[in-house]
């Protein structure tokens, strides 16, 4: 049976989402695998007490420190090496779970898990990769914050691992890679782009070349590669548009009684419109490049969210997606 | 008498929309500028005897070429030297007007006004900027697009200029500077943010430090510079989200006939709402750092948004925003 352990302190609502989420992600499963709560045994006792979880396959594992979102990533392992975020990964590094999903810091999260689990080989730098619903259903836009300052090399191996990732997560058969750019010609484009140009070029990736900011949302593309100072910030700008949209239906509303009326009308349609752009339905975004399976969510992650990154991590584990990029990156790494 | 050249042969709808848009403004504007049309003179006459427009401040420079969106930016001098962009803006460099307004390729309007009109001194790159209308009104990105590739002092001059705009154009005193990067503490970017970083700290902007993406909408800066290549991907993401949203509408009201007639009650209001986030509204983007006025459009431009072109390039001719520039510069680059 697949067991995936969980941060149980991690999101700002910790434990409480934590283990509502761990509850739900196991009913929908029908138990099909374990939880392993890590964190505060007596907090977690305690809020496990009030649930109906007495026959879910939930097992607690103490762990004493808890990693704020203060803390600094790099130096987690020193400074907090009996945390959850800390114990989970070393559980998960001796095979005793296979997967590891948490809500937490997230750079500690992805420090940790590639101090801990190690790269695959064959991979210069591990990659977050985001969901972005668009038009056509959605596709993983990566990097979206791991690694700042990008080479060539680390892009053409983003979008080695986001193929794999589509491929299997959203059962789609040779998926379409784009460079994001600012233009669609293969001339156009930053230094590093131009370079990652070539490579992607004579990669037998399914590569259609530059697409451009707007091509993320209609669609143009499943795998969308790019530096993580790029994408992370197209995806926090995207990330705050329903903002923006609720503010305006809000000063909408205050012009008058009609208008109020109207936008109370709306607002309903419009919030299950808007679901579908929500990201955080989508659950967690994954680290992919390190030796195990880390699927991180923010902070502010719901229940929902967090039963969504559980089986997401049970996907990942099951589909062998991390053994398909090792095999996917060793020949391309003796060829370089 | 201020005198604007719209270039009436640069838009997808041209001479048309140029036309509609330039008499519009003069409507406005009751006649107080003038604007030469410039382009082909029997298309131009052609387009404009239908029109009710003999009181109005128009006349007609005649270019015989037409500079397509296929045109290579940086040929365009050589291979169109009759074209409508390189006639407007040798009357912009003769004083014969006083700025330059275009729909037309993009690169080759930022091409031959670099070239034709010359950089203020001071200045290393030009930039351009776009409005981004967001919660607490608007802002101004830059570059978007002109200098892919930048230097920790391109950005240093970018917010400077931009500063400038701000406080000319929206009125904002003292506007608050933002540097786009991937998180809020001066620690956090790539190599170029984190050495503009210092720049910015040691100079005289209302400077606030990194925002992020969430921030641009949120309306953290009136001014907010990154790179050109970053700039571009977050504003052609940030214009593809209304498509989005309508495809959104149209599958919700596919569902059901019911769904049908609330898409149709929403759309109304919906639309209105939307309205403020049509970036076209703004009409048009400046070209900052080049020795004259350049407002550049995009090639669907409606007469509108071509109408809302003309009045902005008159207000940055009357502010004087490159003499400001240029005073903001010049001690700057003393000091380096």
């Amino acid at each position: 049976m697949l067991r995936i352990a969980l941060d149980a302190m991690g999101g700002d609502n910790a434990p409480r989402n934590e283990i509502d989420g761990a509850i739900s992600a196991l009913r929908a499963a029908n138990n099909r695998f374990e939880i392993a709560l890590v964190g505060q045994e007596r907090k977690l006792k305690s809020e496990l007490a009030s649930k109906d979880a007495g026959r879910l396959n939930l097992s607690i594992v103490h762990a004493e420190d808890v990693v704020s979102m203060h803390d600094a990533p790099a130096a987690v392992l020193r400074t907090k090496p009996d945390s959850s975020i800390v114990r989970a990964l070393e559980l998960h590094r001796d095979h005793v779970v296979d997967a590891f999903v948490s809500a937490g810091n997230t750079g500690a999260v992805m420090a940790a898990s590639t101090l801990i689990l190690g790269r695959i080989p064959g991979v210069s730098r591990p990659t977050i990769g985001s969901n972005f619903p668009n038009e056509q259903g959605v596709c993983i836009l990566l990097d979206v914050g791991a690694s700042v300052d990008c080479k060539p090399q680390h892009l053409y191996e983003f979008a080695v691992m986001g193929s794999i990732y589509a491929a299997q997560i959203f059962n789609c058969e040779n998926p379409k890679v784009g460079l994001l750019s600012v233009g669609e010609e293969d001339t156009k484009g930053n230094e590093v782009t131009l370079a990652a140009m070539e490579l992607l070029r004579r990669s037998n990736l399914n590569f259609i070349g530059n697409v451009e900011g707007r091509d993320i949302l209609k669609g143009k593309a499943e795998v969308i590669v790019c530096d993580g100072f790029t994408g992370n910030i197209v995806l926090k700008f995207a990330e705050s548009v329903t903002g923006l949209l609720k503010k305006k239906i809000k000063d909408y509303a205050a012009e008058s009684l009609p208008k109020k009326i109207m936008a109370g009308i709306i607002s309903g349609p419009l919030r299950k419109i808007l679901g579908d752009m929500d990201y955080q339905k989508y659950g967690g975004v994954p680290l992919l490049g390190v030796n195990g399976v880390t699927i991180i969510g923010h902070g502010r992650s719901t229940p929902l969210a967090i039963s969504n990154m559980i089986l997401k991590a049970e996907e990942m584990a099951l589909k062998k997606v991390n053994e398909r990029i090792a095999n996917a990156l060793r020949p391309a790494v003796k060829q370089s």
